[in-house]
């Protein structure tokens, strides 16, 4: 494949930047990649494990010069960031984020973007548990997921060229509306892990049922929910806090939903529970069949 | 290792008996097993894949002779089952179940028990998605934990034996009273997998977002929780009448964390979220440290 890219810029080296940069190299994608974070101790780890060809001190410094601008930084830290960059960026360059938030990024980042760059905002739904410029692998996005929400009036060129390159690290790549954007994924991502941690801060704060003993009988169901719980607790307090409406409107929902079973239950209703029961497994064989997931056991875990 | 039982009887052929059928196997365990099962269609595909070395068209038959009897069949079907066999027990046998309910089972099958069989319910924290004869594997207990609840009087011997049997098949023997087990498992199982049914359902639900961006983008977390929503409705139906107490008990924690969590999110609290998010990290950790999960990213899925 041709080169996209002549220079990408990282800004923050976490788990989907140090994802992107090994899937560019795997790709022959981009000419040069550069990359800076907040923390001494992640550029020095990116610059042992030659994660960019380039590792700089500021963020100032890693965009000068760059076509491609990749914000991968909390959605908290974007309009600081923004505000940073904005005076060194390139004419023509594009920038891009990874945030899982996108009307917010979209507030954050747009005003400081100047006349002369193209400013589309982007979301990979792929990351794992594991956080940090070692936790990157370049098959993360490989069949997954991208969704972009450019502004109106977005130049089309630039936009082709973005959505090549992330097709040249596996993704397909799906265009929408940044508010409904954020809907989807408060269903798909953002009420879920709210789900998740809040059963795993439940278990862990029972008395009466002991931490060793939620730990040893986890293969019941339990572990389930403790792998998404185990993220990032900064990207994710983030989430929350700029996808609140969405989040708050599904969990609502969920909820409602919740309480209908319960009554289900005490009521001993077990037709309205197995009802319920069988429908759900319907969307799993969807989610199997659109290649989103295995359908081996226990997600293929290593017990068989 | 010497064999354990000379006829083994499995009432039920599902995941957890053909799973033990095949790990009993794998240990040369026992000199012989037999099984029904209800549905005429799983007594053949029993049949056909020679899941045990007899395969008979009631439980009467199918526990005549046998020295130990394996109930494998939905917790709100051991009471009927129970009285079926009754009459049909060898004098000495072990009489024990896999149901996921502890003191429901004890109830509905105890008063049913002669006084020449040893009654000890049991209940492996093993399982998959799958349902059915052909869903068993011979791994599915390696390095899990069996709980026994053995009544007040039980005879050491035959709870020693029933023990060996089950580390014969690569499982941990944990002993409790059936009380206390249904609490832990409303916590790490019963619990989790309501949460779980109910987020499937509010997503498959709703209108705003389609059936097919649920699935397009349920990498994103979603998917976590489709796969435990998408386990056998029977079996679970009966899960939730029969430990319908500390379920109900659980859920109400849970509703009041969830709702602290959504209050935070609503006043914009940080500080409550990152430090909730983060305490929760911890138990993932544990669980992997005590070999219950893997720490490869994404359960160690395919993409990488």
């Amino acid at each position: 494949m041709t080169q996209l890219y002549q220079r990408v810029a990282f800004v923050g080296l976490g788990l989907i930047a140090s994802s992107m940069a090994l899937a560019m190299r795997r790709g022959g994608l981009v000419a040069e990649t550069t990359g800076t974070a907040r923390s001494a101790e992640t550029r020095a780890i990116a610059t042992e494990i030659a994660l960019v060809d380039r590792v700089t001190d500021t963020a100032a410094q890693a965009v000068q010069g760059a076509d491609l601008v990749v914000l991968c930084v909390p959605v908290g830290a974007m309009a600081a960031v923004a505000a940073e960059i904005a005076p060194h960026l390139a004419r023509g360059a594009t920038v891009t984020d990874v945030g899982s938030v996108k009307q917010a990024v979209n507030d954050a980042v747009g005003p400081h973007m100047p006349d002369h760059v193209h400013f589309i905002p982007g979301h990979p739904l792929a990351g794992t548990e594991h956080s940090g410029p070692r936790a990157g692998f370049a098959e993360l996005f490989d069949n997954r997921w991208t969704i972009l929400t450019p502004p109106d009036g977005t130049d089309a060129d630039a936009l082709d060229r973005l959505t090549r390159v992330w097709q040249g690290i596996g993704a397909q790549v799906d265009v929408m509306d940044p508010a409904h954007h954020d809907l989807v994924l408060a269903v798909t991502s953002h009420t879920p892990h709210l789900i998740a941690y809040t059963m795993v801060g439940v278990a862990d704060d029972l008395r009466r049922v002991t931490d060793s003993e939620v730990i040893k009988y986890s293969a019941a169901g339990f572990r389930d929910f403790t792998r998404i719980a185990a993220s990032d607790p900064t990207m994710w307090r983030d989430v929350f806090l700029t996808n609140k409406d969405a989040t708050l409107e599904i969990l609502g929902r969920f909820t409602e939903e919740l309480f209908a079973l319960q009554r289900a239950i005490r009521r001993g209703d077990g037709d309205h529970l197995h009802a319920y029961f069988t429908r759900t497994r319907a969307i799993r064989r969807g989610i199997i069949d659109a290649g989103q997931d295995t359908d081996a056991p226990d997600f293929g875990r290593s017990n068989r």
